[in-house]
């Protein structure tokens, strides 16, 4: 059996690592966003990939939200005492995963190559796939101009209000071999995309061309979960995102981007009472605790993802 | 009044921290070796660069001989643990200067550029010149065959016999702009070689087309300060070369190397006896405290050069 899952980063991290306890070694293949992706002082940084990484590896700051834990700054100090930006905040142990990365990249290595590399020195049994070897920008046009991800998130804190995003690169992308033979395997049970913001996290994976078509096409279920939970997002900017489209701050949202896409859709308790609402074509719901405070909440929510997506899987729901 | 100092990494350093307490604010220039700047993790490295920087902006390490001190290993742990080569140590507070630079280069800022926003943030009022914008390799023919500097004093610790060397690059470079100013001064009082290896620190110098015969017509006095003191190298693999090269280790095999070259060489009071048996056509020899064991002892060994130098421009010695 083998399970793909899609993945941004805190919400895919920790929907990956409940996925990985409750599933057998190997078994768990993460499909991971690197529209985010971007160079920084000649350094090419995944911050995706890298809280992914991080978190299965047992290594991430759980507190701060990004970044590893027990990390020191010297670099940072330094770098700015020298004149150099720190608005980007590359810690000491953190720098080590880029610089490496970026010189294996500068070898010839591809991307998919390197986070296999990067996930075996953390001993991380799942496969970490980057959305394609080609590089894919993330890019949003808002009320203060056309902005990269980092300086939408990073520099403006979220603040400008979002009117469209695109993804520079992506048509010139392509699935990896990698991630068609996770997509291809005969022992494929689901597929999961992950509590991600759906605009900025998993519609750059969906936009790498076949992609969409090659999840459809598995012949499995496809069951994601909401990251609207009781009115508001987890995390991040997904709730200001939503307004700013003019969208309601509800799971019902969500279902209606992911319209045609789904076999199955999550949501919280907290949204218990909406789960009859979402239209006559919505997929069948499951209601259950989605909230992932810890290493065990992850698995509680990943066993019922499972066992909801194999109950559909049993019903040929996914007759698309 | 101006002064033209040749340097390698940690006797240069500390003969310019002397001269720069001795001389006004500016009137230091420091020519420096970059034969042994290597590209390592695509960040580049500009070992006697760096050692002047520190020196002069009070950030070195004295006591371990390189790097900044009160520095940290995370990223050298973390790269360790990621797969990477940990021979190289670099600091987390050593990488900023690094990576800063790195990318300052691939922006298209030249060394000598790089060299100066450095000191200017150290706050160095002395001028660090590279030898030259163009990449020059030290490269060692040993009888563990051909070897990069790095490899030779770091991987190998100076162990392998050194048959010959070779400045790879040197044929395409040329003295910089700033550095040709700097020679061509009116200011210019002298100019000083400092106690550096005169195989792998000022030779390199002296191989870049031009530059030897734009010292000796700078018509000043060129004054060599001994790095062999009472039989032994005071810092490095000197004397092993010497020996290597069937060569006494006495300052009479370094003036021998310079023969033709200056107008005045500096010993220590410990080889004080040899003062008069360098031949017929040796420069004056000034006999002094040579050992640059603090602050105090580099800034007397200056004053003693200056004084030296100047004594040699008024009876017009350097008639060459």
């Amino acid at each position: 059996m083998s399970v793909v899952l899609l993945s941004g980063g805190v919400g895919g991290a920790r929907m990956a690592r409940g996925l990985a306890a409750a599933l057998p070694a190997g078994a768990l293949k993460i499909l991971v966003n690197t529209g985010d992706d971007f160079d920084h002082y000649g350094l090419r940084i995944c911050p995706d990939l890298d809280t992914v990484t991080y978190t299965l590896g047992g290594v991430s700051d759980e507190a701060r939200g990004w970044g590893r834990r027990d990390e020191s700054w010297a670099f940072l100090d330094s770098l700015g005492a020298l004149g150099g930006e720190t608005w980007f905040q590359l810690g000491d142990r953190d720098l080590a995963l880029h610089v490496l990365r970026s010189w294996m990249l500068r070898q010839g290595s591809r991307p998919t190559e390197v986070a296999a590399h990067m996930a075996a020195r953390f001993g991380i049994g799942a496969a970490l796939l980057p959305m394609a070897d080609e590089p894919v920008a993330t890019m949003l046009e808002t009320d203060q101009g056309l902005l990269s991800f980092q300086d939408y998130f990073v520099r403006h804190r979220s603040g400008p209000r979002v009117l469209s995003v695109r993804f520079d690169g992506a048509a010139q992308a392509a699935p990896t071999a990698e991630l068609r033979a996770a997509l291809a395997d005969p022992a494929l049970e689901m597929i999961v995309i992950a509590p991600s913001n759906p605009f900025l996290s998993i519609d750059p994976i969906l936009a790498v061309p076949g992609l969409r078509d090659a999840l459809s096409g598995a012949g499995v279920p496809v069951v994601a979960v909401s990251p609207i939970v009781g009115g508001a997002a987890v995390k991040g900017p997904l709730a200001a995102i939503l307004e700013g489209y003019g969208l309601a701050v509800s799971p019902a949202s969500i279902a209606a981007h992911y319209r045609g896409l789904l076999d199955g859709f999550v949501i919280d308790e907290a949204d218990a009472a909406l789960a009859g609402g979402f239209g006559a074509d919505a997929p069948p719901v499951l209601v259950t605790g989605t909230m992932m405070t810890g290493p065990e909440a992850s698995r509680r929510l990943a066993d019922a993802v499972l066992a909801f997506g194999r109950d559909l899987a049993g019903g040929a729901a996914h007759g698309r």
